[in-house]
């Protein structure tokens, strides 16, 4: 039988201890289980950013992967622990959002508040459920213990509104930039769908308005782009992006996460 | 059987190839072994800051665990190569106080100079130990050889004294900020045992002088916090933090690691 | 049976979740893997550096081995994938020169081009075969299918012309600084048969001038450098570096990657 496998995305850094102490509760209680790590670097407690990041990963892993998310500013307040699961996956994370995007893409989805405390680890602190229930619960749910055991469904979980791409008018499609990453391209929340216009058989000249800047190239691959050109280009989450070949769009244009963005149609 | 784990904490960082390196050596020697990262930010060649972050996070692995630990500033000299050794866990390190917060945790240790050096990997340089020398023995260890063929017992291994919170009197009680962690809070020496006056049934009024600043508020979780606010509050692993909700106490203050803390009790 | 080990070397750093990607998509076809990573931190689309870390690490994995590269700025272009593989490894990375380093030290050594589409990942995105063609391949690797299955042999495959150390006289060698590492200590690619006059049995008297500096100390081992002595020291990968003990030697010198050293002897 293989070995179950478990996610983990935090907003921890690797400079602390924290995630190691996960891991070794997790293995305390499952040893057989593969650990992998999706990013520890998540801005500190930006739910959101959490959400978004996971989302770019979970689907490539096997059926049954546990991903366990812990960006947890409510630790210790009401706010609850909760299961997500859905046909292939399972998700332990805090009921805060951080799921959002989870959500938003997977219809079929059941959600249990934890609250068989008897899985957590005692004394539960206050301060890191990461540790005393997020951990335990998913290495309890790897060695087979089944969803139900951890509490009722609820469906009134957090689920944020994402930002929605807007089509003004015949002529204008907007979004925005959610994430730079960290060869500076900038990963906009446009699909080919938004924009079909262009991405379609007979592409309709085009101009996108970012910042101080307009773009008028889409490239298909990042090395087509000419020194210092910036361009569009279908990026391989199935989202738009805004690239410099070998360079940073993010430095070129002096815009980041956040900012709006424009496909103005001819 | 369940796989042997080996965590591993050192100043090497991550860009550079040593801990790759490392564990490709302990993966020959004995494939059946998980590799669990500490932390490798240790700032380079700081023996006690080491300490501090292994002795966070080892006693959540099982039983068997072996922690190897790597930051040698005297790699090639005399200094001794050696296996401490508890009920639960094995570590491997060099004899250079590294240790030194396991030591004052464990009442039951013993120490081992390791001078089996056929166990080692030949050529043994005498720049990089934690390849030629840790790696392999502990990769030995996870085998299943035992630590008494690895050398004899000693008991003049370096050992340095920690900071130790200091009650100046009924009124005053002095600790230091020993680390700052990712989300800036400020971890101190001081744990409900020095104070008993605030954490204990009835509490006094009290006053925590950090720096320039007086702190009034002890807080139960970070979400209490209001925008801002520095607070005192009893830490995960048991020691007392000064944070601030979602924000850094650090940054807030000014201060670091090292700063002096006085509780002021009336 | 032991299971198979994949290492990675890529620019993606970790706050991305493209190296998570990879790891799911190699363990969805092949659960039974070790993922040891060797580092992310290549400077974005650096093919040498990436050549570089990987040649100071591969060999000290177990054999079969599979050493996955991706640092790949030609994605989606017709720049090859390809396997190479020689007695104990195997490497699967795009042909851009990234394998120079290893051409260099393995003599017997055949490269394939990928071209077994059937084994990619569908849809292949044209900006991330990392995902979609590399990972696959590795896991397919893995799980013992044959390399000849994957394509024919090349033997035009890209090599780059690496710095050769250069004597100029009896009186002076020359060489470069080939990496910086976190200690600050310079890596050269000198070793001592380029300088058997300072290495071997009688060494004759020398200076190194490196950038505005003249160096005449060679140590043993770190610890013996005096208080922000910069030393010569023969390194643990068999180069010679210049370092300081607990101390940076580029900072020390005011100088980095790419800069000249030259061994006067006398």
């Amino acid at each position: 039988m293989a070995r179950s496998i478990i996610t983990l995305t935090t907003d921890f850094g690797v400079a602390d201890p924290y995630l190691g102490i996960m891991k070794g509760v997790i293995l305390s209680i499952h040893p057989d289980v593969d650990l992998v790590d999706i990013t520890h670097d998540i801005r500190a407690c930006d739910v959101m950013e959490a959400s978004y990041q996971l989302s770019q990963a979970y689907r490539y892993f096997p059926p049954r992967t546990i991903h366990l998310v812990v960006v947890d500013p409510g630790v210790g307040t009401d706010r609850r622990p909760i299961i997500a699961s859905e046909d292939k996956y399972f998700f332990v994370a805090p009921d805060n959002g951080v799921l959002s995007m989870v959500f938003s893409r997977e219809e079929n989805i059941t959600v249990r508040h934890i609250t068989s405390e008897h899985y957590f680890l005692e004394p539960v602190s206050q301060l890191f459920h990461g540790r005393d229930v997020f951990a335990p619960i998913a290495a309890w749910l790897a060695r087979g213990v089944e969803s139900a055991k951890f509490g009722e469904i609820i469906t009134d979980y957090v689920r944020y509104q994402l930002p929605v791409p807007k089509r003004v008018n015949e002529h204008l499609q907007k979004g925005i930039v959610v994430r730079v990453d960290r060869f500076g391209s900038l990963m906009t929340n446009l699909t080919p769908h938004d924009v079909p216009e262009i991405f379609g058989g007979a592409p309709r000249p085009f101009k996108i308005v970012i910042g101080q800047t307009e773009i008028t190239e889409l490239r298909q691959v990042y090395a087509e782009g000419e020194k210092d050109e910036v361009f569009a280009i279908l990026g391989s989450s199935g989202y738009i992006e805004i690239a410099v070949n070998r360079g940073s769009a993010s430095k070129a244009l002096g815009v980041g996460k956040g900012t709006e963005i424009g496909f103005v149609l001819a």
